[in-house]
């Protein structure tokens, strides 16, 4: 059955969640596939979440003692083989620079083609451990020069040949932390105390609790000693890898040659680690708290937090529009989370129903309405984006500034309050064996309610990733809150467990 | 005569002003050129100070209205086309991406060459009205939607055949603001709007008075109506662009299809206008205040505006370190600007001259140095970035509360007012004809010394175009503070003159 044009989004994630998913990030305005195939446009109601993200994560960077800069976007070629000779795996599907002009085609008048080639091809970052090594190397003399903890927010490009928008795009918008350290113990700290930064960003700011744990071999950064993740649940049970931090060993330092002398006047390779999110953030955001309405958003990361609607009728026009402004002056004078709530009357020249609707669907906490009799019995009508299409409830205007900070401190308790149970109810501990482990993740994958994360015993035996493989499951990681009982078996294979991991289908 | 190492760049402005200015880019550590040719890496003391004109810019941005997006480094090479039918003028040094893999080269075992041709060569985006334009013409249908104004924080590619830091790189980071309106008024008055801002900015945030007016037509952004900029004068007279805004008419929106339907019912076209600053900046800012010891930074714009250099001897080591860090404790409470003074006290391993050394040839305003005398006496030597040489004053502890934000707005205002005076006193405006035009501008290009701007009457005739090109001298702008005289004539030419010009050689 159709829904009516304003009550949501189409369809609802019981019935095609993929799809649902494209139509919230579509009707939210948060981004769009455009202009090229693979790339992105980040909408401004989307860019200004990222921006939130960007100005917290910036802070907590900068509390961990490093420093943003800036590396070139084209990396050479003879870069990328030096690494490649010792990381085999490094994926190959990047964009590549060939020419530096464009010039008239004599075969076909009116029209350009590449010209002035160049000696040596360029590649387009996929990401800059290259680049920045060799700047490293420059800048590292002696101990003194370590730590060297650098950040960069950079587009990156990886070349998609199946791109979904947010999720797996071939340009996206990230940070990349690379840090040197004198000894092994610093460099492992660091990436474990980034992860922390994650974790816990992930936790609070965006109301996405997720789960820590270290990457199987398989699955770590090509050349990575140790790869740590964070991952969330979204609402169809699917895992999606929300940040990712590396011990990267000696082997970069040694590609780049990165040395300083010790105390002892000795020269050495320096351990380097590096960190990194991604706007993928924004998909996982999306799919964590969105509702069958459009997107939701946890007041933290909610461009405008509360939109006050004006209903202005005949003669008392002015007078609630005024009434409109003066109500967000005041609400703009609150604090929500330590900073000032964002807030705006919308006075645009269309239809209030539209603009409740358009507000709603692209998630913002609160949406109030005044019109002439609110503004006569002193109340305005409240609207919570958390209590999907319930009828509005009627706030007393004196009561606004006591009310608003604690009802979107509800609101993100509530959203990520949905998030922790979703993670702990739909991820199963109880699985004996192969059979059990199949069904609980043959799911039809349109299904958002069914599946979710598998805890058990594994025995990282070669055959069990073919089993894997097969069911399109992966280990997510190797949690660090181990509790593997002693004479444990592998979930898959049945051989000795030597570790517990976690399972889960994901994007 | 070489210097003593510490006491400051080599060599001095008076003596090779452009290898000056390298130096003390390189000392400051603000940037390099550096593993592609063009390219450059702007290094975290250089990028901190650019974090901070983009957060005071990005605030300004915002309160005029528009909104910051993302969009697509790639354009496909028919946007390109599309749009050079009609502007002729189109730079076309561009990178031009081919191919998106990398394989191994079966003729050459152990090396990659470029696999997966492109259909369609994609171009990195050297600005970004082509597919802004594009997704505009998506979003716009009434008037309602208008007006719209988005900016964008990027990187972009220009071919650069003779790079140099800063100034002219094949990648650089910028804002570009694109806007579009109902009517040529509103967006002819978003352009001006723009660069009042860029002057307002360059003037106090930047402590750099900027020249503002009109290019002449031979100088205009390619397909605009009329393009606007602020110029700054360098210590050695020349002038920079630090800023432009643009009035683009209807051509771009023609190109790009941009339709909305008006308040009766009709459709049209609508008008754009763009407007952009980019690291450049940071150029400008190094070669208007910077001394031949190194970097000098207006404290708005210093990453650090106090740095404490403990000295710290004998027995009384530990006391020195605790005294530095409590004074660096106090002066954070401290306000500038209406924002904490941004203060640390530098306990790293090293010698204090080389300490205190380092902060100077980076531009530090102030440099407070505590020794055990001066823990018992209550006292800190304060050395002052913009007294050159000078030995250090002593300030009572108890006096550092009140000295530090009145010396911090002292330095501000030194800094603005000698770059004011020689914008003023280097600005010629008594030259009657061209031999006396062309006396004014034959210098030598290595003295900081000789030359600068020269204001005079212009016949806009394109005879005097060769004679400028002869001498490399070129129309900065038609500034707006007209004064032309009745009856004028043209300084190159003698012709009647149509409009008064503001003359300069320029970056």
């Amino acid at each position: 059955m159709a829904k009516p044009k304003n009550k949501g989004v189409s369809p609802s994630r019981q019935e095609d969640f993929p799809a649902w998913f494209q139509a919230v990030v579509r009707e939210g305005e948060v981004a769009e596939l455009a202009h090229v195939r693979g790339s992105m446009v980040i909408r401004p109601w989307g860019y200004a979440i990222w921006e939130l993200m960007q100005a917290e994560l910036d802070r907590q960077i900068k509390r961990s003692g490093a420093a943003n800069a800036y590396f070139p976007l084209f990396i050479p070629l003879s870069y990328i083989e030096g690494e490649a000779k010792h990381v085999e795996g490094f994926a190959k599907e990047m964009a590549v620079v060939t020419h530096h002009r464009l010039e008239e085609d004599p075969d076909d008048p009116g029209h350009l083609r590449p010209g002035g080639k160049l000696t040596e091809p360029l590649i387009v970052r996929p990401t800059s451990e290259t680049i920045i090594g060799k700047s490293f190397a420059k800048w590292i003399n002696s101990y003194r020069d370590l730590p060297l903890m650098v950040n960069q927010w950079a587009n990156v490009v990886r070349w998609e040949m199946r791109p979904r928008v947010l999720l797996r795009t071939t340009e996206f918008l990230w940070q990349e932390g690379h840090t040197a350290f004198a000894s092994e113990e610093e460099a492992r700290a660091n990436a474990e105390q980034m992860l922390e930064v994650y974790r816990e960003f992930a936790d609070s700011f965006l109301a996405m609790p997720v789960l820590t744990g270290e990457k199987p071999e398989g699955e770590r950064f090509p050349g990575a000693v140790q790869t740590l993740s964070i991952e969330a649940m979204m609402q169809d049970g699917k895992a999606l890898q929300a940040g990712t931090s590396h011990y990267l060993g000696q082997s970069f330092a040694e590609a780049a040659e990165i040395t300083f002398l010790d105390r002892e006047g000795e020269r050495g390779l320096v351990h380097t680690a590096s960190w990194g999110v991604s706007t993928r953030l924004l998909g996982a955001l999306i799919m964590s708290h969105s509702d069958d309405v459009g997107l939701r958003l946890p007041p933290t990361v909610a461009p405008q937090q509360v939109v006050i609607v004006p209903i202005p009728r005949g003669d008392e026009g002015p007078a609630v529009l005024e009434g409109a402004e003066e109500l967000a002056r005041e609400i703009g004078d609150l604090a929500f989370d330590g900073v000032p709530v964002r807030v705006s009357a919308d006075l645009r020249d269309r239809e209030p129903p539209d603009k409740r609707w358009e507000w709603t669907r692209k998630g913002v906490p609160l949406v109030l309405e005044l019109g002439p009799r609110d503004l006569k019995e002193g109340v305005v009508a409240l609207r919570r984006r958390d209590a999907g299409d319930a009828k509005p409830e009627s706030l007393e205007r004196s009561r606004v500034a006591t009310a608003i900070p604690a009802l979107l401190a509800e609101i993100q308790d509530f959203y990520r309050g949905g998030a922790a149970e979703r993670l702990s109810s739909r991820t199963r501990d109880d699985i004996q064996g192969f059979d059990e482990f199949r069904e609980w993740f043959d799911t039809d994958p349109a299904d958002a309610g069914a599946g979710g994360f598998l805890r058990a015993p594994w025995s990282e035996a070669p055959e069990s990733g073919q089993l894997l493989e097969e069911l399109k499951v992966t280990v997510r990681c190797l949690p660090f809150d181990q509790s593997l009982a002693p004479d444990s078996r592998c979930v898959l294979t049945g051989k000795p467990a030597v570790t517990e991991a976690v399972f889960a289908k994901a994007y």
